[in-house]
């Protein structure tokens, strides 16, 4: 079962909006377990629609087309499609009377241009549309290629497909498989070393399947497979994530996409009941808005400092102005002041403390990367230094989330 | 001039990752004056990517493919390209300097699949990368087809297209006609509201277009002038913006793709000669991350405070609890009082405080996406009560943005 999608759109090539469709439609066809195996995007050009179409029918089964349904000249998907199947085009009565009743709602005329929106094909079956005007259609040629049709703006488009095409799809197109995937998050460790250390289990590979991703400063895993029983693709995920935790469990640290190093420092800080606060030069206030960005957090986080002068490292954090003075702000004495002495005045378990060069220009005769991170509890002060590149912001949230882990660590240890 | 963009992953295919290279690049293109016929996407698998590139050879003079340019197995695309064209693939030096120091610098050991993105064709041109490893390339073929590969990853990306594309694609594809282009920034006014005030305008737009965009809490209109005198086109763009400022003058805050808020709010800042700080409880740091995200802002911010609980309100900002008990923290007398208290320890010209209910639960009596700002000078204080909608981080950042320009107002009156 090979499937693609068409966006129809001079828009999306101009780059004035982005195709989500195509990726709504991605994610929704692959939990069916139908492959996509193509998206393109042409743009509303008759010529260029029919060629695309030509195309799309040698090499796949299913051929979504989404856009140009509407009322416009510019929306000839219909037409094009229709005269490519050999389909004359027949009004859909419900379709029609759902036009009718929203230009009688709105007090508006409504002109003939709108009538083209309820044509569906004389074979096809007729989908309606709840949050708009424009008729979906589905249509299966003699040598079983199936057309589904569906309007451009995602608000029609997606409750279309999750209610109408949906159905029709299981049943015209029962797929005895189905996938089951699980994501494994990673920090502290770049892509390729990832794959690197796994790639005899990269390489052979087939099912499950594992999918490695770079994500801002972390990377995930996601492993991937296509079964029959739910439970023995389950089991078969436990065996394969074992298999990967032997060999870089270290870098793990959470499941699922919509995890994050700070969701898991908060689970970990309300289990055991402790608190963290922080004083930030280098980071401005960004590692305690990336706590705050957890619901709860409030709990395990009363509030910290942003001492991003050296005017400010004395007065927020009592520290003397020689002490700064003598040792500079980007160093190891430095940081672990600011996290010792945030630590006591926020009265927390933890304290996170960050100093270091963002960028342009080097600071104190340090270069732009070079970032201390000191983690402060009442008992002890521990503190590494850190290199990093790229730009400005890179500096910084790479600097975030490496807080992030030190406490982590901390907390697991 | 037919240009085509082709990028290449399965996980776009799957729907897990959203084909914003292909946006990116259109919008390029089209200010370029060059024509995108087709966008495609296709899995990593080498049969399907040649089939592709087959095609888009028949159809396209320039085809630009990203992704697969990386170190691993599925990155086949350089592989694939070279074999379609007919070119050896050979080291790029600086590219494989670039990956050394890369490895050096972080003290790990480099794999030979790293070499792999080094390489480029025999009769190519190498792009360099600047913000990662994979080298780019731009090939002719002997029938004037050309081919751009660029890396997958969109910080790689678009910093290779505008920094080493651009001017080849200039220098070997001149067009006539060219496009120049404006962006002007709003903030405080809807996309509906902004078309509404501006549809009769929008409606007989031809040349110049005016094409609206929804950002993050903010509004941009691009208004594109397609040309042969750079001269008349900016005349053009001169009037049409009188026009508009006209009537929405009052919401706009800046030009360019690239401004912000808190660029213009630092500007301003500098311009000045003033300073700010801030109190935050409901952002939690997010108001002086933003800022801090502003290269050269320590001129203008020394640091501030997250008084993310009451506790902490009383303790860092010196306000008795008392006070905080009678008003609440959600309220009036609580955000004035931060922002003065902040501006008087931080010793700067300006404070911001912020505080209400991010949710997802109400807090003392206030409905989720309550949010008192307060802004404070050595004189006076104000604030204002919003109230925003949609979900945690949507709020957080929308105070956020309001207070930058509660501050940029304050610095214009």
């Amino acid at each position: 079962m090979k499937a693609e999608i068409i966006a129809v759109g001079t828009e999306i090539l101009l780059g004035q909006i982005v195709n989500t469709n195509a990726t709504f439609l991605s994610e929704e066809l692959a939990s069916l377990g139908i492959d996509v195996y193509y998206q393109s995007v042409v743009g509303d050009n008759r010529e260029r629609l029919e060629n695309l179409v030509a195309v799309a029918e040698k090499r796949s089964d299913l051929i979504i087309i989404c856009g140009g349904l509407g009322p416009t000249e510019d929306d000839l998907t219909k037409q094009v499609v229709a005269q490519h199947v050999g389909q004359t085009l027949v009004r859909d009565e419900a379709g029609y009377q759902n036009l009718l009743a929203f230009f009688k709602k709105r007090n508006r005329k409504m002109t003939t241009n709108n009538l083209l929106q309820t044509l569906v094909f004389k074979d096809g079956q007729a989908l309606p549309n709840t949050t708009g005007l424009a008729v979906g259609i589905f249509f299966q040629d003699k040598l079983g290629t199936a057309y589904l049709l569906l309007p451009g703006p995602p608000n029609e488009l997606n409750p279309m497909f999750v209610n109408e095409a949906i159905p029709l799809l299981k049943h015209n197109f029962p797929q005895e498989d189905f996938f089951v995937s699980r994501v494994l998050r990673f920090f502290g460790i770049g892509e390729s070393q990832l794959v690197t250390e796994l790639s005899d289990l990269i390489e052979k590979q087939t099912n499950p399947t594992i999918a490695p991703y770079a994500k801002t400063h972390e990377v995930t895993l996601r492993l991937t497979v296509k079964t029959r029983d739910k439970k023995i693709g389950i089991q078969q995920l436990d065996f394969l994530e074992n298999q990967i935790q032997k060999r870089v469990g270290h870098y793990f640290y959470g499941y699922g996409d919509e995890n994050s190093l700070a969701q898991v420092v908060v689970n970990l800080l309300k289990k055991q009941n402790k608190t963290v606060t922080a004083a930030e030069s280098l980071t401005a206030g960004a590692f305690q808005a990336t706590l705050g960005a957890i619901s709860g957090v409030s709990e395990v986080f009363p509030g910290g400092f942003v001492t991003y002068s050296p005017e400010t490292k004395a007065s927020f954090l009592n520290i003397e102005p020689v002490f700064l003075e003598k040792y500079g702000t980007v160093s190891r004495e430095c940081v672990e002041k600011m996290a010792g002495q945030a630590q006591k005045l926020a009265h927390t378990d933890f304290a996170l403390a960050f100093s270091g060069v963002a960028g342009p220009d080097p600071l104190e005769g340090h270069s732009v990367g070079t970032v201390w991170i000191a983690l402060a509890d009442s008992e002890k002060i521990k503190s590494e230094c850190y290199h990093f590149s790229r730009g400005r912001n890179d500096i910084r949230q790479n600097a975030v989330m490496t807080g992030l882990n030190m406490l982590r660590r901390e907390l697991l240890s």
